[in-house]
């Protein structure tokens, strides 16, 4: 509280400026406003790869398809010269584009019918089959398939990943194999395991190949499909003379896994190991100019960036003001002589994407009008076509001139965006009670007026709330544009970050580990409530500033959202609503799944003497204490999910708990939804949601109008609110 | 305790009987042992039907096939004068067969590959399709199948149940008909429910028709496929005047379920609630010869057999020695002018199954050696085929003269079984130390010599050991014949049958409802304690006469009997060994799918105060005090089995989880496994684990070699043991 009032006046004078931004006072005559739409069909720029001479460059955009029920690639040549661009092709997936070297061509990982496989692109745009593995393997949430991460959409998988030596003589690839699935007698460990599943499975091995000059490929390796190396980074190698190195997960190891650094000789085919990691920052392999791997450590928002040589040495760049590493940044490129490097960044302070050129001698950075999110780079590093993005920029194409820094437009991605008048958003770090810091944004209503205070509506996820036009692991399904264009300041706000404090990373990385110390009430106190003071005290910040009305704030929240989320309405009476997003980590009903996640923030089974820290924490077994109507969302229906919405409902708190489905009953929506139908009908939901339990308004476009009956019974008969009702 | 040595003198006395009963003189003599195969092979026969004159008869056997890998019906006819038989064809499924009146044709549902649908046979064995709906339903425990009972080998069905009208003129029949699965957004209550689901699913619901004498069918109603009644029963109806008679299950029931009997006009169309019921005893509708219900009724081993006539009014038969509406023994049937019914009976202390014949006046038993199992009758109630059978005769077809109850042999049913010597078996009612009965069977070792003690081994499972020659559901996997071949005593112990005394039933009833009084320690002590005190008395009571080494005494049990089992193992230090089956039932992790069944054990949900509760009596939560091994061969790798299998682990007891897996990953096994190749390998591997905890003997035949030295490693390991381990 203390905070809000020490820095209300910075606050009044960020309002006023904001009021006066061009993108407000030029939005309402350039554009029009953001529809649904709009937020569906925002696209996603996967891999950039440029042509050997520089003049064209390959990419995919993955656009929302409602025909087709599914997101879709669309493969696309550019002429970075002219800007102009050609559709090749549409796919169901497209990613991992490379140029083929020594040859004017590209290659991707395609899905274009009949699984996952590696083609060749020319320039003329033509496409053809490389390396195709026809006994695919399912994966995803579905009948029969291999499980892999929730968000993955059902496909089926051929070729897993590959890697041009520098000389395209030769190609590093992954076949995933089905496992013959003759039913066998299972014991022990194994069949507690399956005590957990929800669908029929199958079971796969991830085969490496090396393909020579001559055309005849020789395996490598067979790793199990619970090497997650294997199954998401298997691109991720080094060639280093006749040895090509990566890594492997090890069996047994904890949530954060353990790891090998491995090297194998394609003259000898020996393995050996060069090294043991654990509990990994990033998949990729981040080699530096000293040969090297580079990585940046310590805490605050200055680390340092460090080689360290094999052996054990290290070198220090100096401190710097980004994280590297981040999958969400534009990776890294090694020059043809070794000699540079180029790797995304991140940025502390306004999270954005940019990109540092290091040489052994030092590092320069590369800043865009906000985000470059993804890149393309020649051989040489002296040219990158890059995605350029911010909050209130669309991603458009930009060449990156690598030696000065320069930045030239190339052309837009998406036209339908570009039409759309900008909304005003101001980047915040808030400082919370306990003096942890949280990056995130405001977001103005459309027709703001300074003085005036509106309705609130936080969304939270994690770290994601960053300088990028839109995200959907941020924003899920609350359509934080059209909450803004209907009247409500959005509040996009990040966990406080772990690197900020030795003690706020030492809890997290307990929980990570699966055991503290700390123990079970310090990560509950710094992980998941530490969130929610930043939450209140950035809404009273904000509120003392007369930017929001205290009484009408909502909170929504996804997957790592949604634990704040549900930990918020059991310790705070500040939210009038909340919508929780497919979430359900906390849940005691969890435990069976999750157990190593778990213990450090309990300490142990619910079913054991921990079951006092469960009463304190579990926020279904303080459902008693809930003032705000909770709103779960959910594609798993997972008994964590059913245990919240019970507890809720049988202390009267009003709460729905809605499952949107898969395509099929043979599959399952994706935690991040994928099917454009469930996507828009939650985004509606979610606004009926809002607008209901914050306004007292009935939502003529609610999705599904029969709920509105069982809402009004349930305001009637909860027992307490969190402060005086909207008015009807 | 003490009841054992006051009747040690009888034990003794009925142990020198058995030494000399003819089975056991012959036995050696004039058969072979038992072998494995043996026990796979045994056919079960389900309806009969006689031929219009009463020359002929069909009959199915159903037999575990193992080329087909699930069991095999062979339909049969016989010709009752010469006791011929004919195959006339194998289907996967064959049941409800019937005399179409009015023709010399039978009917019957057979699965000869297109599902379950309606055909006609007639007296050449021509198979001719009746009704046939194409659009068949899945079910069973299958991906996108209709969830039935954990039985059920899944299939698929077109019809589901048929009924002629007295005159043949007229045809009721069900269809399973799968309901439109276009996803749709879920709420709440039903999202909730999906929470434990394992597999995908299809929805269904069951339509009932009429066919009237032009051939032409109408939709009589569409219930729910939640409705047992209507999935379980459609059969079952009255034909009265122009009204059929049938029960319908209301939704939202306890678990006992809430019934209406409801009657359908076929004239006018209209339906009308004739009763309304609850916590039915039976599917089946038991009409009296004074067209009331029949029902038998009070406590004791002498119930009264009562009619209640339509408005409440009730007829006594007075009392009998058995009870009626036992969906094992041989049904009801009506004679063609309504004045005589003969019923399926079975009675008390030994366990067998016969006929009551029933007119105005009074009731009349028929009694065959051993039981009568299953029969087809003439119209006028003259004449039954039957199959007879018992412990130790294998089934057989008898004519019986329902006039005078003369029965004469026609022919084997399956001659394999008739070349095996049989076992001396003894019926017993055991009486334990709270003076509450339970019957059995003590079958003795093949080499049994007076005087000589063996070890023993019990198998439980509620209620069905009982006078037949083997039943599945008894003795699911556990190779009780090969026990016996091998030197073991094997004692067949029902739970103390809840009819002899008001407490027991009123437990029951509380557990079945869903809600006491009584409170939950009394249902633990009577429901499950009380078992495992009729177990431990009764082994005391054949210790002392001599017969069992009480140092070596084994446990086995499937579903309700792995409860007991699962009790037992911490409460009784008796046990060296236990095998429990597939169950799991009173662990804390089956709440979220079972909160009826546990609030009457518990008083509510692990996860309240009730913990107490569960700390003080479910077995994964006392493991620490289990020195019996327990092996656990399981079906569905449930996430309480998984919690016991862990708790036992994680205090050093030696356990074993081995899961039975489906006929692809696309289906289950069934919880009375169908799979005979499991039923080999499970029956393998209960000798192997008796034989190696009781015996100390590693065995040769153990399906699982490499498991004996993790077994030698848990013994080493295990921090106390029952007694003396086994020397080996």
């Amino acid at each position: 509280m203390m905070y809000a009032f020490k820095t209300g006046l910075s606050v009044a004078t960020t309002l006023a400026a904001a009021a006066l931004s061009p993108a407000v006072a030029a939005g309402e005559s350039i554009g029009r406003p953001w529809t649904l739409e709009d937020i569906l069909l925002v696209p996603e720029v996967n891999e950039i790869a440029l042509s050997r001479d520089g003049r064209l460059a390959i990419y995919a955009a993955e656009i929302a398809d409602e025909k087709a029920g599914r997101p879709q690639a669309v493969i696309r040549l550019v002429d970075i010269a002219s800007g102009a661009q050609r559709d090749l092709r549409h796919a169901n997936i497209a990613k991992l584009f490379q140029r083929i070297p020594g040859t004017n061509d590209w290659s991707g990982l395609l899905d274009i019918g009949g699984g996952l496989q590696l083609y060749r692109i020319d320039n003329a745009g033509s496409i053809a089959p490389l390396i195709v593995n026809p006994a695919t393997v399912a994966v995803g949430r579905a009948d029969l398939s291999l499980p892999v991460g929730g968000g993955t959409v059902p496909h089926h998988v051929g070729v897993l990943a590959y890697a041009w030596s520098p000389d395209g003589q030769w190609l590093w690839y992954s076949l995933l194999k089905a496992r013959p699935t003759s039913p066998r007698v299972r014991f022990d460990e194994e069949v507690s395991a399956m005590s957990n599943r929800r669908r029929s499975t199958t079971e796969a091995e991830v085969e490496f190949y090396l393909r020579g000059p001559d055309g005849h490929s020789i395996k490598v390796m067979t790793r199990p499909s619970s090497d997650r190396m294997a199954m998401y980074a298997g691109a991720n190698i080094l060639w280093h003379g006749d040895e090509i190195q990566f890594r492997v997960e090890k069996p047994g190891g904890t949530g954060g896994g353990e790891f090998e650094v491995r090297a194998w000789d394609r003259q000898t085919g020996k393995m050996r190991i060069l090294a043991n990691e654990q509990d990994l920052q990033t998949l990729w392999l981040l080699k530096g100019p000293r040969g090297g791997e580079l990585a940046t450590s310590g805490n605050g928002d200055r680390p340092e960036l460090i080689e360290t040589l094999p052996g054990g040495p290290r070198h220090s760049y100096g401190r710097v003001g980004f994280t590297i590493g981040d999958l969400r940044s534009a990776g890294i490129k090694v020059s043809r002589d070794g000699r540079h490097v180029v790797l995304g960044t991140r940025s502390f302070g306004n999270p954005r994407y940019g990109l540092a050129m290091l040489d052994k001698h030092g590092v320069r950075e590369i800043a865009g009008q906000g985000s470059l999110t993804r890149c393309g780079f020649d051989d040489d590093l002296t040219l990158a076509l890059c995605v350029q993005e911010s909050m209130t920029r669309p991603p458009a194409l930009v060449r990156v001139h690598l030696a000065n820094g320069k930045i030239a437009p190339i052309a837009a991605i998406s036209p339908r965006h570009e039409e759309i008048a900008p909304l005003s958003v101001q980047p915040r770090t808030w400082v919370n009670r306990h003096g942890y810091k949280a990056t995130g944004y405001v977001i103005f209503p459309r027709a703001y007026r300074k003085g005036q205070s509106y309705p609130a509506i936080i969304v939270t996820h994690g770290s994601d709330a960053d300088d990028r036009f839109f995200d959907q692991g941020n924003q899920w399904n609350y359509p934080v544009q059209l909450f803004a264009e209907r009247g409500y300041v959005v509040l996009l706000i990040n966990d406080p970050w772990p690197q900020q404090a030795d003690a706020l990373l030492a809890a997290y990385k307990a929980w990570i580990r699966g055991s503290g110390p700390p123990g079970p009430e310090t990560l509950q106190r710094l992980i998941w409530i530490n969130g929610v003071h930043s939450f209140e005290d950035a809404v009273n910040e904000l509120a003392a500033a007369g930017l929001v009305d205290p009484n009408r704030v909502g909170l929504a929240g996804y997957s790592r959202g949604s634990q704040v989320v549900n930990v918020a309405v059991t310790q705070s009476t500040m939210f009038r609503a909340a919508s929780s997003g497919d979430g359900g980590f906390l849940e005691p009903a969890g435990y069976a799944s999750s157990g190593d996640s778990y213990n450090p923030v309990y300490g142990g089974s619910p079913l054991s003497d921990h079951i006092v820290q469960y009463r304190r924490f579990a926020p279904s077994l303080n459902a008693a204490k809930v003032c705000t109507p909770v709103l779960q969302q959910v594609a798993s229906a997972s008994p964590s999910q059913a245990q919240l919405f019970e507890a809720l409902r049988s202390e009267r708190v009003p709460t729905q708990l809605s499952y949107y489905p898969g395509s099929s009953s043979a599959s399952d929506e994706t935690h991040l939804f994928h099917i454009p139908s469930n996507r828009l009908l939650a985004m509606r939901e979610n606004m009926a949601w809002f607008d209901y339990w914050l306004l007292g308004i009935r939502d003529g476009d609610a999705p599904f109008p029969e709920r509105l009956a069982e809402w009004d019974r349930m305001a009637k008969e909860a027992p307490h609110t969190c402060g005086p009702p909207p008015k009807f």
